[in-house]
């Protein structure tokens, strides 16, 4: 009976798990420092406010629940001893046979950490819920207040980065603004924000089309965003952005701008690239430990055309199936085989009915490009919750303009706070 | 044009405001702390991993929006001046000419605040989803320790409290342990958690007729839960509680024991009794100012009967409504009537399946209970939410044993852990 560890519950861990489910002569072990996994694709819903955590998520527990063979266990991995063959967490040690660490990935500010309190970043549910606060906060202060100067500084956002995240997060703030809450204020204008899409590069959403990033770029505008490329963030602070000598004052600041693997193969035996991801073989093991393996957001994989393929979710659950077969194999005595990312395209919705679709030559926007987007992005949250009618409901609370989800939950409880004036921060 | 100041955003002021919605001469500014409106009665289901926050509250706002007379301010109210007529918010002063204080109850812990951290109680979203996460992560860690000592704490869980708050928790969680959880774990038999409900009193839910509570003792034993009645809680620590010289070792301890008024109102003009809420006259308003109203748990109303009315939300719909009323009859120069609660009974629920119903001499109890509590509870959510495919998909999933909630959502982002080894405690 060999043990597989597996450290991480994403895309890559789980699909890994699931095939390796009701296998003989292997017993799985599943670490992750959450209860849950997460359909990240659908994280900034929950920014937005148009979705609850609970609503993209699932207790990795019960998904796995079916396979006598699969042990779920929540808890922090810390290191891992390649020698050993062991791995070390907050509850003690468990010895591998195999062991594949797919933790993701992580925020990176590029050397300016201290700009992480001022602009968030959209990985976790935490996150996602501060941002969700910080958005619907600024409308209610800028609701409340007389300054106009302060106003203006209340109903600016600034997005930095211009991939998928950032344009997907710009769309639903010009939207929101300019629909969504449009009736609910009586002091503001909530037409008035602005809305600002900040890119380093030359143009938004470098991975796709020019054609299609243009089209994006239209239909971002009619929604109110104004999109600024070429313009490099030199500062960030609690009263807004500097891109060179140019300053805009905005209360709310969100970065989409860039990740980095997480830390836990900072130690010999791995070898990372400049984004602090693991170098990996063809099959997806490390150099030297063909029984360790990296897979996802924390893996690099240099394809036969020499570009490490990008940290997105077609690939993460690709490479975990991957990895679990090639287990299979080893222990059918088969020769292990290299991997190759079948590339099944790429999509961006840009507010609420509106999306770019891409696959391979085949290349379409609009109202039809959205609708694709749905149905890929149910049929594979469905495929692990099986609650098809709360999707059916959000849709069309979506459609109908009802954000689902528009709390300001006060943050974390305050202990010894029963008084009624505890002054909450907004 | 007269301007009603609504303190508070619950059942009683979101209640005055509708009736006060759309009519002419009046002007309304409707404050609370939170942008939303929490429906109580359920929130129980958040703590207990069954429902989501987003669920069982709605923005005030947007249940407002159609009355153009009516403007929702997110903001704390710090006192009132009795004799300017003003209130002093943390966002400027505002004049009234009629004044509504329905700010709700807070958790009391007779003189032991110290308490607190280690038995939260269950008021708001933010104290519901912490229960939610002790709870689900004291399974969690029972999973991952040997030390069966330990095990036993963490599988123990401590309601103080038999009202129907502390009944509802209880049975929820011996149900969670025994049924919904059972298959998931590898480690620990859940159907070993002890659960125990804590009442200081002769018996449980001494509002109810004997024969129902009776019945609904039973109802908690077969879910598992141990009821000890006639036991006063003398210290709450982080190893458990001890009742006089008797100890107990949990992990896991929520108050449901007993609130009192806030404190908004601890300032002269205003009457407190021993509960600290405020004593109105007939019509609701305080002695003196017959322009300031008090409604709701907020509010000491004693009725012929002599006992003051309890802290439900009936009562907080039906005075909310009664001074908006009153304020109207105001205003067309009629005079002012006696508030009178209509009594439409109690219920409470015991697990998925049962509950208890008493309208007057009607007792039921057991499946058709239970169904009518489900009707009730879904026609007051739906009448301000229209969203009834959310809660039938809650009763679905409810049905089927599979808890739709069940994250454990680490706690509040933590800023500059973008590294990936932040220990974040269970």
């Amino acid at each position: 009976m060999k043990h597989v560890i597996i450290v991480g519950g994403g895309f890559a861990g789980l699909n890994a798990a699931k095939k390796l489910g009701g296998a003989a002569d292997v017993r799985v072990t599943l670490v992750d420092r959450q209860n849950y996994h997460l359909f990240q694709p659908l994280l900034y819903q929950v920014a937005m406010a148009g979705l609850s955590p609970a609503d993209i998520a699932a207790p990795i527990r019960s998904l796995l629940a079916r396979y006598e063979n699969i042990s779920v266990l929540q808890g922090t991995v810390q290191s891992v001893d390649l020698q050993a063959g062991t791995v070390s967490a907050d509850f003690g040690s468990l010895e591998f046979d195999y062991l594949l660490l797919c933790c993701g990935a992580v925020p990176t500010y590029f050397g300016h950490a201290e700009w992480e309190p001022y602009a968030p970043s959209l990985k976790t549910v935490p996150q996602a819920t501060e941002i969700r606060r910080r958005l619907l906060s600024a409308f209610e202060a800028a609701e409340r207040t007389d300054d106009s100067e302060r106003r203006r500084q209340l109903l600016t956002f600034v997005v930095i980065g211009g991939g998928p995240t950032g344009v997907e997060l710009a769309g639903a703030i010009g939207e929101m603004s300019r629909f969504t809450l449009a009736r609910d204020f009586r002091n503001i204008d909530a037409k008035l924000t602005r809305v600002m899409l900040i890119e380093a590069g030359p143009r938004i959403l470098p991975s796709f089309s020019e054609r299609l990033a243009g089209r994006a770029t239209r239909d971002l505008e009619k929604l109110g965003v104004q999109i600024w490329p070429n313009s490099f963030v030199t500062r960030i602070d609690e009263n807004g952005i500097e891109i060179g000598s140019e300053r805009i004052r905005a209360a709310t600041i969100l970065w989409a701008a860039g990740v980095r693997g997480v830390e836990l193969a900072q130690q010999d035996g791995f070898e990372l690239d400049r984004q602090g991801r693991v170098v990996v073989n063809g099959d997806l093991s490390i150099e030297g430990h063909a029984n360790v393996f990296v897979a996802g957001d924390q893996a690099s994989f240099t394809q036969r055309t020499g570009k490490p393929l990008p940290g997105i979710a077609p690939v993460a659950m690709q490479q975990g199936r991957f990895v679990a077969a090639t287990i299979l194999r080893d222990l059918a005595g088969k020769p292990r085989q290299a991997f190759r990312f079948v590339d099944r395209g790429q999509m961006a919705t840009i507010g609420r009915s509106r999306a770019i679709v891409e696959i391979g030559k085949l290349r379409f926007c609009g109202w039809f490009a959205w609708v694709t987007w749905l149905v890929v992005h149910i049929y594979f949250l469905v495929g692990f919750k099986n609650r098809l009618f709360v999707v059916l409901n959000w849709a069309w609370s979506y459609m109908t303009f009802r954000r689902g989800a528009r709390l300001i939950v006060e943050r974390e409880w305050q202990f010894g706070k029963t008084k009624s004036d505890d002054k909450e921060p907004i």
